[in-house]
C-alpha cells in the first residue's frame, strides 16, 4: 500500500461522511415537520451524549462535540426554512429524483424506501409531495403503484414525461476493456440486452438502479459496471463509459405528482382530449379505470363529462388537475 | 413515520458518521508512515477543494470546510503521536482484534480486509505488527495463513490463545422469539450448530463474524441476528441475547504476533518444551515443519538443538522468540 493508495481511500470516506451529513440533514426537516419547535434542548443533549459515548478507538468525544455543534447548528438552520418537500421512491439518482428536479428544481428531493411509507407520508403531509411513475413507453403500467394510486386519497398535480437515457457507469479510471459484470436493475439490463450482448458483458440484476450505482461506489468490485443515469454518476463519483446506450429511442416514463392538497392553480384549456386510460383488475369482473385527459375542471364540459361518468360507476374520484411537463 | 423513527434513523447515522470518522483518522495515521513529514498544505488544500465540490443538496461547501479544519486539525495531532500499529485481519470486532487489544493495549488495533495485504505491510514497517490466527482447537490449522508464514519475512514476537466465546447479538429490542435467521463466518456457525438448531434458527454463512454485525447494524434486515464477539456487540451497537452459545467448551484460538523486527527482549526461560509442531505439504514429498517450543535463543541448550536441526534441514528459518499470553 503505498501513500496514493491510502489517500484515495480517505478521499473515498470523505465523499461517504458529505452524504451521510446530507441524509442526515434531510432527517432534521423530516423531524421539524414532527415537532412542534426548532429548538430542543432536551434531545440536543442527548444526541451529544450519544455522540460522545460511541467516540471509541482514535476518535474522542471532544471533537465530536466540536463538529456536532456545527452540524445541530446547521440543522436548526435548515429547519427554520420551510423547504418544501417532494418524495421519490428509491435512492439518490434513481430515475424518479431526476423526475422530481424536471418538475420543480426549488423543492427538496426526498429519497424514500418503501412505497407503502412513501403514499402514507404525502398523505399525512410530512411531504408536500411524492413523485411516481405510472407508466413506460417499453415497459408499461406501473402495476404496484395504481394500486396504491386507487387506495390512497390524494391528488394529483403535476405530471412528468421523462426520456430514460441509461448510462454505462465504472469506477474512474476503469478500463471499458476489462469489464465484465453489469449491475442494475432488471428493468434497465433489458432496455440496454442489445448494447450488453454486444458488448459481451454479463448482467446481474439489482433491486433499484441507484442502489447499484452505490454499491459499486461504496464495494468497488472489480471489473464492474452499472447501467443508471447520468446522476448517478454526478452523486457517487462514477465515470460514464458510455451515454444512452438503450436499445431503443423512445423509452419514456411517466411520472405524477401527488399531494395531500389540491392543486390551485386556475386553468385555460377547454377541450376534452383522453391521453391516457389504463384499466387495473380488482376482483373477477370488477376494474378500475384510471382517465388521463386534457381540459380543466373549472371547465362546464368536462363537469358535464365528469357528472355523467360518476352516474355509470360504482366509485369514482377525481384525482386532480394538474399541469404536464414534458422533459426534451 | 413519527417522530421516534426520523430520530432513531438520525442516531444510526450519527454512530456511522463517528466510525467513519474513526477509519479516517486509521488512514490518517497510515498516511503519516508513508510521508515525509506531518504538514502537507498541498494536500490540505486538494481535501477541502474536494470536499466543497463534493458537497450537494442539503449540505453546503462553507460547513463541510468548517467540520473539516477541525478533522484535519485532529487528524495531523494524531500524526505527531507516533502510535505502534497493531494490525488484525477482518473488520472491527472480529476476533483478531480482541486478540490483539488482549495481547497489548496500547497498540492501536488497525482492520486489514487482505492477508495478503497484511503480511506485506508488516513486512515494509507500514504497521509495527500484525496478528493473525495459526490454528483453533477445533477447527484445526488456519491453513491459509501457515503457508504466508512460510513464505513471509517476519518475526514472532508474540502469542496470544483466546478464549472463543460467540455471542448472539440482535438489533436493540429485538425479541428473541421472533428471530429466524442467523448470520455468521461458517465456522462460527458450525461451532454453534446445536444451539442453532434447538432454537430452530436458521443460518446463513458471511464471510467474516464482524463484517455479519456491520451488515446487521447498518441494513437492519427483520428477524435476523448474528453470532459474533461481545465486542462486536458495544462496537455495532447490538444487543447481546445470549452469551456463549458455542458447542463445545474448549475453543481455544491461538493467535500470532508477527513483526518486520525481531524481538529484543531478553528471556529467562532455560528448558526445551515442544508446544506445537505442524507439518504443511509443498510440494509431494516435500513438508515444511512449524515447531514452537518454550525456551530462549540466547540459552546454549536451544542454541545447539537449532544447529542440530539446521543440519538436518534443506531450508531454516527461526521466526523468532516471544513471550506467550494466555487469556483466561
Amino acid at each position: 500500500m503505498n501513500l496514493q493508495m491510502v489517500r484515495k481511500k480517505i478521499d473515498l470516506l470523505d465523499s461517504r461522511i458529505v452524504k451521510l451529513l446530507n441524509n442526515r440533514m434531510e432527517l432534521a426537516l423530516l423531524a421539524r415537520r414532527l415537532k412542534t419547535r426548532v429548538e430542543d434542548s432536551k434531545r440536543e443533549n442527548e444526541i451529544l451524549k450519544r455522540i460522545r459515548e460511541n467516540a471509541t478507538g482514535l476518535v474522542h468525544g471532544e471533537l465530536m462535540e466540536k463538529l456536532y455543534d456545527e452540524i445541530l447548528r446547521e440543522s436548526k438552520n435548515l429547519q427554520k426554512k420551510n423547504y418544501k418537500l417532494l418524495a421519490f421512491h428509491g435512492e439518490h439518482g434513481s430515475y424518479g429524483e431526476v423526475a422530481a428536479r424536471e418538475w420543480n428544481e426549488d423543492l427538496i428531493p426526498m429519497p424514500c424506501t418503501e412505497l407503502v411509507d412513501l403514499f402514507e407520508a404525502i398523505q399525512s403531509g410530512l411531504y408536500d409531495f411524492g413523485i411516481v411513475p405510472v407508466e413506460n413507453t417499453l415497459g408499461g403500467v406501473v402495476g404496484q403503484i395504481n394500486e396504491f394510486l386507487i387506495q390512497a386519497d390524494l391528488y394529483v398535480v403535476g405530471a412528468v414525461e421523462l426520456p430514460i437515457h441509461h448510462c454505462l457507469l465504472a469506477l474512474p479510471g476503469t478500463d471499458h476493456r476489462e469489464l465484465r459484470m453489469v449491475y442494475s436493475h432488471s428493468q434497465a439490463l433489458a432496455q440496454c440486452r442489445q448494447f450488453l450482448s454486444r458488448n459481451k458483458l454479463e448482467s446481474s440484476p439489482y433491486y433499484n438502479t441507484a442502489a447499484a450505482a452505490k454499491m459499486l461506489s461504496e464495494n468497488r468490485p472489480k471489473a464492474a459496471a452499472v447501467i443508471a443515469s447520468r446522476l448517478c454518476g454526478e452523486l457517487y463519483d462514477l465515470e460514464i463509459i458510455k451515454e444512452n446506450i438503450e436499445d431503443f429511442d423512445r423509452n419514456i416514463t411517466r411520472f405524477l405528482v401527488l399531494s395531500g392538497k389540491e392543486n390551485q392553480e386556475d386553468f385555460a384549456n377547454r377541450n376534452i382530449n383522453l391521453t391516457r386510460i389504463e384499466s387495473i383488475p380488482k376482483s373477477p369482473g370488477n376494474y378500475a379505470f384510471f382517465l388521463d385527459f386534457i381540459g380543466s375542471d373549472r371547465d362546464e364540459n368536462i363537469i358535464g363529462a365528469v357528472e355523467e361518468v360518476k352516474s355509470m360507476t360504482t366509485a369514482f374520484k377525481l384525482m386532480g388537475c394538474y399541469k404536464e411537463r414534458t422533459v426534451s
